[in-house]
């Protein structure tokens, strides 16, 4: 038995994964994955069934939902970024190392697009008998707001922006408020969980202009999907080529709303260093610096 | 009062299981009960007050927290698994011994027919004078939707099972997820509410094809139920024979879904036992080995 | 100051109740107060803005909620039974000394007519507008059903009565179920949360019939303020005679969903008792026990 | 390095605020600004979308949930009161000192203002579209009310500040039943959470009179700011000049809410400065006394 054990454990070894960041790829993209497929979807029962299966409250908290069960899949490995602004907030503010920047938010492109055609695949029948055939992007047929957000009739463009910046602003500021310790302090374990309240309060709330995508991966990937599954490039064209703002919105909120956190609140927390300052005689204590 | 005491201790002894495998196949037919009378039942109400005391919020939500309160009464027992595609999970990938399996899957069957019948019973008036003493399958005065799933109109046979392996990966991905102490971590005692919110997520996303049974239990159990008890054996031929779906879609789907997790997630966690082998000669650190 | 401290100190001493009975009590009576005013609130929002601010989601949520603040305010001093079906269990499964009974019963009662009338002046102009100053029973002006519950058109007294048993024995058997450490094991502090879910649910569910009330007080001391406060005694005889119904079986229902949970559940955990007598040879393992 | 490093650290330490109230002041302006922008943000989005992408349950969560993110992001430094009426009654109860009042009071004022002109910003297209570039205080194209609360037109003044007391008394009875650790105790970190739940059921049961705003600043400085960007000083007298009772009835019943818990559950805890004393002759059963 002893040579077929090893045999065996070499087996599994050949799959494990030894670097760390390639796990960590790995698992944002499976979270970009969960989030699509389970976010988009919600999206998809409500527009799809005209409503009678879901509405502002279950595509509210189903998205909310998608991002908590991304989070619990992956946390424990890559943090559940699940979100480029996220990822470039972090590396901003030293929470990550820049190198893993473009893995990070590579696999998170990756993850949303092969979401967007899982969903398309289990709602193929769906969408298919919606508009006789047809896949529109406006109208009260339309599906492609399904996969990616489109911006209401009155917005302008300066607005647009300003929204996806403040939206995202507000998103960064209460996850760095969520995972502060030193604050008020979110049981180890349940911050998935209040993550999950943050998004449903600001998508019932700063969700009308323009859907509140507030994550490019989110958005772009699957408005790509979208365009080469037969919806059409019209996709980027419509509301004044209205694609880049969930894009490039986010990355200034993120870091925004990050530096409003840092400067409002964390930076002014008692300093444990200098309270802490006699312990140098004792520098074993190394293993206590797992930060989250 | 010696002898007494030991009468009433020994009466009280005669009522209690020995067997480990007995009392996990009662708490089994309890929890499947439970959630069936009351998932079920949050159907119930929707259907028979046409809407005016129930909807997709409360069926959704209804349907999530019965499985909470299923896994709240049986966890510590059985696990709470209440579904026979979760049972055969465990057994796969190791975490339940396969003798086991069909005393499982038995006493969810048959706790899934009870709870049918049960529910029947308190909506009895309620199901008489819905369609004038009538039990329909189909047409706005169906009530046979209230046990068993059936399929959109637009479904196609294949995208039906394409769907019910989907849902159901995505469940035991996530509930595998969720038990994962080396991730995140679920809070211990709270699992059963994050499975609940799983829940809330997949029916409002993936809910909209076939109701979103991923239970072979909660399906066919009511199905033979309603079959009986006044619907008539056409329960199994509507929607093309639609009724093996939710039976055989869930037990592959569980398999893909435990696979995926463990093979993204689980196998490239950091082995305890490579890294705790060296550590022998410093061993007073072991308690310090509690990362998260 | 020594002197004035004295005082002082003798002041507050006289205001402090000495007898632990005297301090349940009390606290019995604040928590059915707050779940009438919060709970039955709810419903009068719902009723007397004829749906536009309220309906099935946020009478079930706030009701479910209005329990869970009840809870916490009273849960470290008497329990928080806020239930005379609760009490009754309680004694009737050696979990509560039965001389305490009346007490208990008497406070919820007496809590929950205060209670009834505090809405009342709450919403008095609300009221009086809702139906030109008429106070109804019946029809779509009614509006005593914001503070007692009647049964739906179809429904027969067998099948109310059985409706009361079945849902209270529901929500016994769960509510043992969450305080049992045994068993899953709700985390301390979270039990309020856990019941309030277990409320949302069962109102989801088994609400359509006549309400739900699942406890006396609940029921029988707001339809006694209705009768005196100007809709007449009629809410006595409406539903033929249905007042005794939420009064007799939800303590039948509770005494037998005890039951149920204590013969398949409960009993069969393995003793503490026994299984701590040999360990004596082995002490040091004792903290490694905990075992969940 | 080292003097750069040094000069770097003495530019931090210019930001970083040395005064304990200081921190206090500009985390009191923060949280009341989060819970302006998100929560009546809430209220915007039903608004605007004339209830298709928001309603009762949108608000009532977005505003309980922009409420415990603004205790979240401040807790830990300033307690997160964001509402006079809490300072006040902090104060009323020797929780907080009086000379830090006007301080907390003039953050929170400050920080809705500054909050209703941000949301005003975000929604700036939205409200000129609304109704055809009017800002308009009654009638169906109205939106002074996504800023300000006003009455229900069958209120009476009476009515009106007996509402306000009544709610607010039951928001302070039972935030100190929250925070009470010698009663049923809320886990530590999830108070935010409980605290939230009680917003929802306040605001589905008391909210019907007069929109529930139990917080002087919440009403008060989005009141001032429409009047001062467009809505006019009718905001101000509309509704018998109703614009002070959310100012003055929340301060009443904060004082009668803190009385009632205290009176009737927090002064009967077992006093342990007492019951602590004479057990010194057996030191042993210290660690038995953690009785729930």
């Amino acid at each position: 038995m002893q040579p077929e054990k090893r045999r065996k454990k070499s087996l599994k070894q050949r799959l494990v994964l030894k670097s760390s960041l390639a796990k960590e790829t790995l698992s944002e993209f499976l979270g970009t994955f969960i989030m699509i497929v389970l976010g988009c979807g919600s999206v998809a029962q409500a527009v799809l069934s005209r409503g009678h299966f879901g509405g502002i409250v279950t595509t509210n908290v189903g998205f909310a939902m998608s991002v908590v069960m991304a989070i619990y899949a992956t946390g424990g490995v890559s943090g559940g970024h699940i979100n480029p602004a996220v990822s470039f907030a972090m590396c901003l503010f030293g929470r990550m190392k820049w190198f893993k920047l473009p893995f990070y938010v590579g696999a998170q492109f990756l993850g949303a697009f092969v979401g967007a055609a899982t969903l398309f695949g289990i709602y193929y029948d769906g969408l298919m008998s919606f508009a006789g055939g047809k896949l529109l992007i406006v109208g009260e047929n339309a599906t492609a707001q399904i996969f990616a957000t489109y911006p209401s009739p009155y917005l302008s463009l300066e607005n647009a922006f300003a929204d996806q910046v403040v939206a995202t602003m507000f998103l960064l500021m209460l996850v760095f408020a969520i995972f502060d310790s030193r604050n008020l302090g979110v049981p180890k374990g349940l911050e998935p969980i209040v993550i999950g309240l943050l998004i449903i309060v600001i998508s019932s709330s700063l969700g009308l202009n323009s859907g509140c995508a507030m994550n490019p991966a989110r958005d772009l990937s699957p408005r790509l999907f979208t365009a080469l599954a037969g919806w059409g490039f019209e996709v980027f064209t419509t509301g004044k080529n209205f694609w880049w703002i969930p894009v490039v919105g986010p990355l200034v909120g993120a870091a925004i709303g990050g530096l409003v956190y840092v400067l409002i609140i964390e930076i002014h927390h008692p300093d444990p260093d200098l309270e802490a300052e006699p312990p140098e005689d004792k520098p074993e204590k190394c293993e206590l610096s797992v930060i989250m």
